[in-house]
């Protein structure tokens, strides 16, 4: 089976925005074995959408359109596919309750352009995108599958977890497919195959499949089997993912966990501790990553904030001599600032980061990306200073994440 | 001058990597006045090279294509191309001294594999490219261009910069292209589209462009205009930014301000304020929004993330009774916590919520994304109580980005 996908607006064309979109749906469809043929970018204009999607159909068995479905005017796609597929639109009281449900919810009365949501082409078969209000259409026409959704990413997001890939997956064959994914974090991707470089042969030698997925500040790899038997699958997975553990344990964060805070959260809900932060460079980005988790009140009791040397010395109570004598940015005051938040908000634990995230502030000594990091659990404090690069969001992402996962490290000597 | 760019790699395909170039080389060209048509990424394969370039050749006067190039792989891009413009590859001297002397210059013999990079098919003008080994491309055939360079990005965007863009931008018409973005907030894309249906309609008649770009609790319209004359153009869309303004100016936030942080920031500066903030349900997430942007140490003095209802009453001083008689999302208590982290961190204004993030959390009388958000200036305190979705990432965000908007408001009314 071979698949298209066309991305339709303007935002791509002119750079305001990243296509992610694709990129996340080529994986996961090459996840299931699918192959992306290829992927286009056209602008909101009904001839070049009626072209494209000629043209993807002479390649390709389906064709996967993301985009141009909002209520507003430049949106289109709609009427087009209504014109491809030689059809009318008609009036869908199940799409109609739908988004009234969601405006209802919201207090809000449902504007009149949204009543137009609920008008589908005849022929499409309506998927339900829980997350917005823009519906999801399937059209199945000589052979070949066209399919239509939103191109806000979480409610993509949705439809193809929730109804596309297990309906294109239907149509592949009957293997099983089991994945695994394990979370890395402190060394890039080039340093990391430079380690585990064995281990990858030999993995893809035994018909396993693997996945490089990095991001800021950490890799993610996905370890992927097909087969009949899922119970042996699962079992061969297992032992190459232990194995790998075993070769990288200091960069191991865990397996089936998409982030280090989720890591941290487990590990504290089971030893029934508690946390708070003390934060300059990261100017709240640990506590925000810590409370992204639902039910988060569980450990988690509050942070300082402490931008300025003053709220660093009044509220969480570092010597104005700390500060004076080895500045803001030193193992002295980052240890002063988590024992004191550790102390004032009286948790088990604590984390403080202090650091230059840049562009400006930086010095010969201290140069932009120099950041100390304390961490402290009921057995003491340890800190670390750390020298990430140039760019200021990717600082804070990796200040907090290193925060975090040396968190990790030092409660798992407890147990 | 219509443009079009071809990727090619199966990296896209696989959804291994995110097509970042095209964003880039899109943005660069709609910079300078030139429409991409389409981006289209394809995999290394001779047949589907050809027929892509046909198509894109059918659609546009110029096709850049990105990728291919590599020493590995060097032989179907460039075999693919001469076959194309029915030529021979030649051997380029000047090619040739380029790669050798970047393995000289690194101490390592040149291997066999990059002696082939010196041949170039004859009709293909040479463009050097300083960041590596792979050279770029340049056909001109029929009136139309055909680029190709290699796809590691800082090469490509050096080719783009010192050879490619000059050369389009000569080749161009005079037109000046000009836009305007106008960011929104507080209502949703259908919701803003019945209060200013109009006022696009009139726009359009006008003969100026307008695209929606909605995302997570903001709007944002982009007015773009064509024509020979800048003056008059920049005119013609400030006097509809003036008439959008005017009739929507609860939500409008600002013009060609990103974030609505970042208008908070710059009144903040203007008027030599402080700011701090006391965040129980978004758990740093405003302080971070407010420590993303460069120099925020000079307006930003911190935080107190208030987790649990101790730390409101010991570290904020919110009073015990007001907690237990109200709850800790009510009035009564985020106004306490405004005026506490103000007092405490000594700042001109301070913004604090307080709220139920959800999904967990809710009760009948307080539903989840019941959020009560209060701000502070030196003028006094206001809260409001908002009742947002289900969705906890999203509560979180539009939570901070109404506070910031409150405070926005509040600000201006002391001009």
């Amino acid at each position: 089976m071979k698949v298209e996908i066309i991305t339709i607006g303007d935002e791509i064309l002119i750079g305001q925005i990243v296509d992610t979109n694709s990129a996340w749906m080529a994986s996961q469809l090459h996840e299931i074995g699918i192959e992306v043929a290829q992927v286009s970018s056209i602008s909101d204009n009904k001839k070049h959408i009626l072209d494209a999607l000629g043209q993807a159909l002479e390649r390709a068995d389906v064709v996967l359109i993301t985009g141009g479905l909002g209520p507003t005017k430049d949106d289109i796609t709609k009427l087009t596919l209504a014109e491809y597929f030689e059809d009318e639109l008609e009036f869908r009281p199940e799409v109609f309750e739908h988004v009234k449900g969601l405006f209802d919810s919201l207090n809000i009365p449902m504007p009149e352009v949204n009543r137009e949501q609920a008008m589908l082409p005849s022929k499409a078969k309506h998927l339900m995108n829980e997350k917005g209000t823009a519906p999801g259409m399937w059209f199945e026409d000589k052979g070949k599958i066209v399919v239509s959704m939103p191109g806000v990413p979480f409610e993509m997001k949705y439809l193809m977890t929730e109804e596309i890939l297990p309906r294109l997956s239907e149509k592949t064959d009957s293997t099983e497919l089991v994945y695994k994914t394990i979370l890395t974090q402190g060394i890039g991707e080039s340093g990391l195959m430079e380690h585990i470089g064995g281990w990858e042969d030999d993995l893809l030698n035994s018909g396993l499949g693997l996945a490089w997925l990095p991001s800021m500040g950490r890799v993610k790899l996905r370890v992927s089997g097909k087969g009949d038997n899922r119970i042996e699958l699962e079992t061969k997975i297992q032992k190459q993912v232990d194995l790998l553990k075993s070769i990288i344990p200091q960069y191991f964060v865990g397996e089936d966990v998409d982030e280090i805070e989720i890591a941290v959260a487990n590990l504290l809900i089971e030893k029934g501790w508690t946390v708070s932060t003390a934060e300059s460079c990261t100017g709240g980005y640990v506590a925000h990553r810590l409370t992204s988790i639902s039910g988060s009140s569980a450990y988690f009791e509050g942070s300082v904030v402490s931008y300025s040397n003053r709220i660093k010395e009044t509220v969480l109570g570092v010597s104005w001599e700390s500060l004076k004598k080895h500045g803001a940015v030193s193992k002295q005051v980052v240890e002063e600032m988590v024992e004191g938040v550790k102390q004032k908000f009286d948790t088990d634990c604590s984390i403080a980061t202090s650091g230059i995230a840049g562009p400006t502030g930086g010095t010969k000594e201290k140069p932009v990306g120099t950041v100390w990091i304390a961490v402290s659990t009921p057995s003491g404090t340890i800190s670390q200073c750390f020298r990430f690069g140039k760019d200021r969001d990717k600082n804070i992402v990796r200040s907090a994440q290193t925060g975090l996962r040396m968190l990790q490290k030092e409660i798992l000597k407890h147990s």
